[in-house]
C-alpha cells in the first residue's frame, strides 16, 4: 500500500495506484484552485495543467466523450476535430464558463500576442457543472482574475474535495467536489503506464449510489433527504501512454465504466463529460517544427488502460465523496459529508467472506 | 415477487419486474431460436420481433449506440440515419452475418415483391458476437432457414441461456448466451411504461465479474481458467413509452450502465452494441398513410426509464449466466455453468447487515 | 420575380423564394444586429430569433452539423443531446463569444428567475468567425449590450452584408458578412413549406469562389490579393416544415452541400456549422404543460425540403458578398466589396447558350 | 497534359492530375471487376486493394464519413472503432453485401486459419448501391466467385463504366458506375502528395446535374426521361500522405464538397458514403511487431489535400458519366451513355470569356 492508499477512503478496484493516487501522478500534470467560500457564495474554478510549458505552442493530444449532453462546456468542437489541448483544462460552475474562457483567450494572447493576428485563434476549454443548490450561481461571481490563480497555484500536489470548482457541488445528496486517482497498467512486457483520473463530482441520486460495490445508498436513502437528481460529473483522464486521439477517445469512454459502478445510470439532466489527454508527446503549433514520430502503442495492448481507467474514476469518485467537508450555502442549505453520515463505513463495506481477512 | 421473480437468479436493482420479467414485457414482443448443438457446431439463430406484423410497412422507431464498435453487425448505418427498424432484429455468430442478411433480404422480397423495383431496397439488421470458443465458426454452418425457424417460433415465452445465437458464446470464462429481463418504470402521476432487455452475453473478464454489487470474479478468478478477454455483447431494449429516435438513442446508451456493473469496462475486443426501439407507434413505410401523431414523454420524465433500462440489461446479463447450461463444444473446449460453479452463490451474494434479514 | 428576387445579386438554384428571399420569409422568424464600425474596432453581434416568445419555455426543435469543427461556438453539445434550442442564436466574433454567452445567460435569469434555482440552468447558444483581419479581435470590444440590442432591434426585416457580426467578415479575400435567403418546397400534394436561411460568411480562398456555377474566382485570382485561407461560416436553417430534431439533423447538413457549391471544400481552417430549426411546434419546458401532438413530415417527402436548404445557403452566401460595403479595418486593412471589383458581373454570368434569352 | 487528361471527358478544377488520373496513381493501389452482363442480370463486383500484401497482416489506416446513411454497407462500425482496414474494398449491388461479405471471410480465414479460432474473427468491408432500375437485384446474381474474380483480376490499369459493381447502375436518368480520378497536392515546400478517387455513382436528380459549373441537368431534363432521385453513391479515397485515422475522417467528409458540385444534395435515399484511407505505412495485427514511428503531416499543410479530395472525386462522378456506355437492363430498362444525348458538350461547357481562348 503506497502512502496514498491510505484508509481514508474505501478502496475499489484491482490495480495498483501511483505514488499519489491522483492524476498528478502522470508525470508533467499539475493542479490548481481558486475558491469562493464566503456566505451564498460557494464555487471556484480548478485547472487541470497537462504540461507546465505554453499548450498553445505545443499542444497535447485529447478527445472527449460526451456521455449524455446536458451540458455547457465549452471547446469540445474543436478537440473532437483537431485531437488537441490548446489551453488548460479550466472547471467551474455553469454561469462561470464564459468569464473563464475570457480568461483564456486573454493568457494565451497574453503569452503570443500573434493569436488573433497572423495565427488565428485560440480554443478555450472549460468544463462546468451546476453548483446552484449551495452556491447563489445567479451571482455569476467567478473572474477572469479566480482562473489565473488557479493556474498560478497549480502544483503536483493539491487539495481535494470541497475546493475550486468543486466547493459548491453535491452527489448523491451529500457533499461533492474534487477527487481525484491514479492507477498504473501494464501493457505488454516491459511497458507500465499511469493512468490518472480527476472529477468534479455533481450527480446521483442517492438510493443508487454504490461504494465498491456495496449498495450504500440504498441503506441511507431512507434516513436521508432524497430529491431527485441534478447535477453533472466532468471526468478528466491523463496518461502517459502513447495513443492517438482516436485512442483517446476510446479510453475517455471508459469513465462511463466507472462512473455506472457509482450508482449512475448517465441521469437525463446530468451533463457527463469524459476527456482524455496523453502526456507521451505534443504536437507544435507552428508547421515548420517537427510533428511527433513516436510509435503509438498497439492497439490490442490497450485493455489494462482501459481498466486502469474504469478504476481511476470510479475512485476518483469515492474520493471527491470521502474528501468532502460539510458546506453550507445558500438560503441554509447544506450538504454533509457523507463519512460523517456513516462513520461505520469500513463494516459495511465488510463482505461475510472478508470478514476473518 | 411476480412467478419470474424467482430465486433461481440473483436480483439486481431497486425496480419491478413486469409478469415476465423479459423483453416480451413489452406488449407485442415476442422471441424465437434456432439452435445448432451438434459437436463442433454450437451455434445459431436468435430473432427479437418488435411486433406481428409486416416491418417493412410499419416500421417501428429505434436507435442504436456503439459502446466499443469492434464488431460487425449491419444495418446500423441506415438506422441511425432513418430511426427506425424495417425487419426483425436477428442475432447471430460473427460469420453467420451475411448468410442471415441474405434470409433477411429474401423474407421481405417475399412480402413485398416491390422492393427492389419500385420501392427501393430493405434494411438488413443482424448482431453478432463471435462464439469461435465453443463453436466451429469457419464451418460457416448458419443457414438462411436458421433465420426462418427462428422467426417461425417467435413468442413471448421464450428459452434462455445456451440457445439461438447464445448456444456458443461464453461469458467471464463461463457459459454466456441469451438473457432476458424487464423493469416497470414510473414516469410522472399515471404513466407507466415497461423496459425490456435481451441480451447476447459473450464478453467479459473473469477477474471482474461483479454481481448484484459483489466481486464475484475476484473469487473465482484464482481457482478458475481465465484468459485475456475476447467476447462481445449485444443489448436490445424495448419499451412501450412513446419516444422518439434521439429519445431512443439516449435510452440505448443507458444499456451502457448496467453493463458496467457486471464487470465490463467495454474492452478493446468486445463489439459492445446497444440498440433501443418503442412500440408505442409504428412509422408507415408508405407516404400516403398517416404519420403517428402522438405526444413524446416529455424529456423531463425520462430518469426512469433511463435507471429501468441500466437495471434491465444488468439482470439480463445476470439471466444469460444462470441460465446457462454446460456447454461442450469443439477441440474439447467447455464452458460451465456458472451456477455450478458456486452452488453456494446465495450465500456469496450476502452482506452483513442483510444477514438478519 | 418577387420584389426581393432583384437583379442586385446573382441567383442560383432552380427553386421559388420567399417574399424577402430572407430567412425571416418563415414566419415568426426575426433577426437584429449591433455593430461597431469606429477604426480598428469592426465587429458587431447579429441575433436570430425563432419566435417571437420565451424561447426558454417554449423552446424550438432543433439540430447541427460540424462540417468542420475548427471552431469555438458554445451550445452545440445539449443541442446535439436534446433536440431544442432555448436562447435566441448568437453570432459574433470569435473572441465576443464568452461575453454574448453570459449576456444570454443574464437575459434568461432575468425572464425567468427560476433558472440557477428550482430549474437548471439555461443553455447559451453562440456562434462565431474569426473577424481578426479587418478587426483588432484582441480589444475584446463585443459588450453584452450589444447582445441585448441585437434582441431588441430584431425584425423580419433587417439589414444584410456588413453589419452586426458580419461587420468584420471576410469571404474570398473580398467583403463578407452577413446573407440571407429563402426557398419554397413543395412536399407533396398540398404541402407547400418554407427553408430560410442566415449565413455569417467569413471563408473562402479566392481561387475558387464559384458563383452560380462560373469560376469567378479563377478570373479574379490573377488580378486579386490572395492569402492562405483564414475564415469560418455560420449557416443556419428555419423551416415551418413539422421535422424532428432527427430530420433537422439531416436538414442541416445539406447547408454543406450549397457551401460547396460556392467553392468551399470545408477548409481545415475554417469553422464550418450548420444549425437547422422548425417553427412548426414547439416544446414546453415545464412537463406538466402537454407536448406537441402533431405529425412529422414523413421522410420519403423531405427531398424538396434539402433542395431548398442547399439553394439557399448557397444564395445566402451570394447574398452575404454582394450585399456587401467595402470595409476599412485595423492597420490599414481594406476588403472590398466584390461587386465594386466586377462592375460587369452580369456578362461574366451569362453562358453561350443563354445569351439569346 | 498527360496522356490521360484526354479531351474524352471535361475536366474540372484547377489541380493537376497523376500519371493515370485514377485512384491508382497512388503507388500500390489496384481495382478489378467481375461483371454480369447478360440479358435482366446487369450487376458486378468491384475491388479496390490499398495494396498488393495481406490486409489482415498489415492493416491500412482509414476511416470514412456517412454522408447521408440511406445505405447498407457492412464494416463501417469497426473502421470507425479501429481506424483500419483489413480486408480489400468491396462494392457491389445493395443484395449482394452478404454474399461478398461471406467471400471475404473465405478469403481471410484461407490465407489466416487462425482467424476465428485464436485470433479473433475478421471486419468485412463492403459498400453497395442499388441497380434496381436495371438489373434484376431479386434475383441476387452476385456470388462469392464474382469477389475472388474481382480481387485476382485487380490490376493499377483498369476499365471505368459500366463494369463491375458499376454495370447497372444510373446517375441523373443517365448511365452511371464506375469512375476515377486523381489529383495532385503540394502541402508545404518538398512534400507532394497523391489523392486518388474512385466512386460508384448511382445517384443524382438529372435537372440538377452540373459539370464543371454548367447546369448541363436543366438544359437536359426537358427532353429527357425524369423520375425521382433514386440511388447512393461510394466515394473512395486513397492518399500516400501519412495520415492518422482521425485526419483521414475530415479528409473522407470532403468528398462531400466534390459531390455536391455535380448537383447533388446528399437526397433522402440516396446512401452517400465516403471512405479514406492512406498507403503511407501499415499496423501490423501482431502486437509483437513493430508500430510505425513516421510523423504525420502537420495539420496546417492538410488544406492541399482536401482540395485534392473534393477535385478528384468530382472529377470521378464526371468519369463515371463519360466512360459509360449505354446498357440494355430488365424489363426493357435502358440508360443511355450521356456523351450520346449531347454529342456537342464542348461548346455546352464553354463560357464566354474563353471563347477566344
Amino acid at each position: 500500500m503506497s502512502k496514498y492508499e491510505t484508509a481514508d477512503q474505501p478502496r475499489v478496484g484491482l490495480l495498483p495506484s501511483g505514488a499519489r493516487d491522483a492524476i498528478s501522478d502522470v508525470p508533467g500534470v499539475s493542479v490548481g484552485h481558486a475558491t469562493h467560500a464566503e456566505g451564498a457564495c460557494q464555487t471556484g474554478v480548478t485547472v487541470v495543467r497537462p504540461h507546465g510549458g505554453d499548450l498553445f505552442l505545443d499542444k497535447v493530444p485529447a478527445a472527449a466523450s460526451v456521455i449524455n449532453g446536458f451540458g455547457k462546456s465549452v471547446g469540445l468542437v474543436q478537440v473532437e476535430e483537431l485531437g488537441v489541448l490548446e489551453t488548460p483544462i479550466a472547471l467551474t460552475n455553469t454561469f462561470g464558463v464564459g468569464t473563464v474562457a475570457n480568461a483564456q483567450i486573454r493568457q494565451a494572447v497574453a503569452a503570443n500576442p500573434r493569436i488573433g493576428r497572423e495565427w488565428g485563434t485560440v480554443n478555450p476549454l472549460v468544463f462546468e457543472c451546476n453548483d446552484g443548490y449551495l452556491n447563489d450561481i445567479q451571482a455569476m461571481a467567478v473572474s477572469e482574475a479566480d482562473y489565473l490563480q488557479a493556474c498560478a497555484t497549480a502544483a503536483p500536489d493539491f487539495a481535494q474535495g470541497a475546493v475550486g470548482a468543486g466547493r459548491g457541488m453535491s452527489s448523491f445528496s451529500f457533499k461533492g467536489g474534487i477527487g481525484s486517482a491514479s492507477r498504473l497498467a501494464d501493457c505488454g512486457a516491459d511497458q507500465r503506464y499511469t493512468v490518472g483520473a480527476l472529477v468534479l463530482s455533481n450527480f446521483g441520486r442517492l438510493p443508487l449510489l454504490t461504494v465498491a460495490g456495496h449498495a450504500v445508498g440504498r441503506r441511507l436513502a431512507a434516513a436521508a433527504e432524497t430529491g431527485p437528481e441534478k447535477g453533472s460529473i466532468i471526468l478528466l483522464l491523463a496518461t502517459d501512454a502513447p495513443l492517438d486521439a482516436r485512442q483517446l477517445r476510446r479510453l475517455s469512454l471508459r469513465a462511463a465504466a466507472g462512473l455506472a459502478r457509482t450508482g449512475s445510470v448517465f441521469g437525463h439532466g446530468s451533463g457527463d463529460i469524459a476527456l482524455a489527454f496523453s502526456t507521451a508527446y505534443t504536437v507544435p503549433h507552428e508547421p515548420q517544427r517537427a510533428m511527433p514520430a513516436l510509435p503509438m502503442l498497439h492497439e490490442a495492448l490497450i485493455d489494462p488502460l482501459f481498466e486502469a481507467a474504469a478504476e481511476a474514476c470510479e475512485q476518483a469518485i469515492v474520493a471527491a465523496l470521502w474528501r468532502a467537508e460539510t458546506v453550507h450555502g445558500r438560503d441554509g442549505h447544506v450538504r454533509r459529508a457523507l463519512p460523517q453520515a456513516i462513520p461505520d463505513w469500513r463494516q459495511w463495506l465488510t463482505r461475510p467472506h472478508e470478514q476473518g481477512a
